[in-house]
C-alpha cells in the first residue's frame, strides 16, 4: 500500500498527474485492455491468502448508502461444485436449443465456463434485507442496492487480473437452483458466479469476438447528447 | 498505450509481476481506496475530449454475450439539467420523510448529489432491446444486462479517478421522469445518473461514514465458505 495522502488534501489543483503519474494511467488502461471473461484456466491452487485479499479489495467498491450488500460464498464443498456444473449444463444445452439451426452449432462449439478446470468457485450474493447504509439512495431505484454487488465484482476481476488471475462470471445458471444448492439465507438474492484461476492465455480481444460470435462495436454507437 | 504483449503470449508462469509490477498493484489499490462518491465540485470545465477518452474507457467493460448495452446520454441542455436538479429534489425530500425524526434531520443534512455545480451530467442507459450479443448469457439470468452497464460505469469511474475526476452516482431519482426528461428510446432502462468534475478535495473515507451515517465493516462479514 503506497502511503496515503493526508486526508485533508487537496486534490493537486491543476495538476492530477502528482497523484497518478502517467505510465499508471496507461498501465490501467493496458489492464481494461487484457482483462477477458476467463474459461480457460491452469489447474495451480489459487491460495486463500490470495482469494482474501481479492475479496478486502471487493470490499472497496462502491455501495448505495455505503449498505456494503455483497456476500462471497466460496463453494469448496466437491459435491455443490459438481451440483452446479450440472445445473449449468443443463441450461447451456436449453439455451443452445433456443437457437435457429446454424446458429445453434455456432453456440454449442463455444466454451462458455471453466467450471470443471477453475480451481475456485466463489457465489456473489446481494444481501437484499440489509438494514446496513439505512435505505439511502435506494427508494426510488432499489436495483441499486444489487449494481453495488456489481462494483464489488468488477472490483475484483480487476484486482485478480492485476495479479496474473483470471475470473469467468457464469450467468448460464437457474439463480434459485444455485440458491438451493448454497443453502443460502432466503434474502440474497444470486448476483454471480465465479470461476477463479490461472489463465491458460492472455487475449486482448474477447472471446466471443476472435469465436465469431460477436464484434466490438465503436463508442461513436453508443454516446448521444441531449 | 502500453506495448501489449502478443495476442498469443502465455501469462508469466509463475511470476506475473513480469505483467504487473508491484508498483502498479500498489497504485491500483491506492486507487480503489480514495476513488469516492463525489458531491462537492469545483466548477472548472471537463473537455469534451476528456469525456470521451471516459467513455472509450467505460467501453472496454466486460458485457454478457459481449452485448455492449451500455448507453450514454451527455445532458448539455441547461433546461433539461434544471428539470432533473427538480426531479432531485422532489425526490431526496419525500425520501427524507420517511425517517424517524432525527434520522430524518440527518439525512436532510447530508449534501447527497452534485448535480448544481458538476459540468458534466451523464446519464447512463441500458439498452433492454438489444440485439447485440445475440442474447448469449442472459436467458435464465437477463438482469446480467444492466450488470454489464454497471461494470462500464464502475470502469468510467475509475478512469476518471485515474485522471484526478470525480464522479457521483446519483440515485435519488425517478427513472421514469428522467426518461420523459431526457426523451431516450422506450427500450432504454436507466441505471445512472453521473456527476462528472474536478473534486473540492480527496478522501479516502466515504462521506456518509465521515458524517456518522454509516460505517464500513470487516471483511470477514461478508465472506464465507459452503
Amino acid at each position: 500500500m503506497v502511503a496515503p495522502a493526508p486526508e485533508s488534501c487537496r486534490q493537486a489543483d491543476s495538476d492530477p498527474s502528482v497523484l497518478w503519474p502517467d505510465l499508471f494511467r496507461q498501465q490501467l488502461e493496458h489492464l481494461l485492455r487484457w482483462r477477458r471473461d476467463e474459461r480457460h484456466f491452469r489447474s495451480d491452487v489459487v491460495s486463500e491468502r490470495l482469494l482474501r485479499e481479492l475479496v478486502d479489495h471487493a470490499c472497496l467498491a462502491p455501495s448505495v448508502g455505503h449498505s456494503q450488500p455483497w456476500r462471497f460464498v466460496h463453494v469448496v464443498d466437491d459435491d455443490r461444485r459438481s451440483r452446479i456444473i450440472d445445473i449449468f449444463e443443463r441450461e447451456n444445452t436449453a439455451a443452445a436449443a433456443l437457437y435457429p439451426e446454424e446458429r445453434s452449432r455456432h453456440y454449442a462449439a463455444l466454451k462458455l465456463s471453466g467450471l470443471r478446470e477453475a480451481p475456485v468457485h466463489l457465489a456473489v450474493f446481494c444481501d437484499e434485507g440489509t438494514a446496513v447504509g439505512h435505505s439511502l439512495g435506494r427508494r426510488t431505484m432499489p436495483e441499486t442496492l444489487r449494481y453495488s454487488v456489481v462494483c464489488a465484482i468488477h472490483t475484483l476481476w480487476l484486482a485478480a487480473h492485476a495479479r496474473g488471475l483470471g475470473v469467468g462470471w457464469v450467468s448460464i445458471l437457474d439463480p434459485g437452483a444455485v440458491r438451493e444448492c448454497l443453502d443460502t439465507p432466503p434474502d440474497w438474492a444470486l448476483v454471480a458466479y465465479l470461476c477463479i484461476g490461472w489463465p491458460k492465455e492472455a487475449h486482448s480481444i474477447p472471446e466471443l469476438e476472435r469465436k465469431k460470435w460477436q464484434e466490438r462495436l465503436p463508442t461513436e454507437t453508443f454516446l448521444i447528447d441531449r
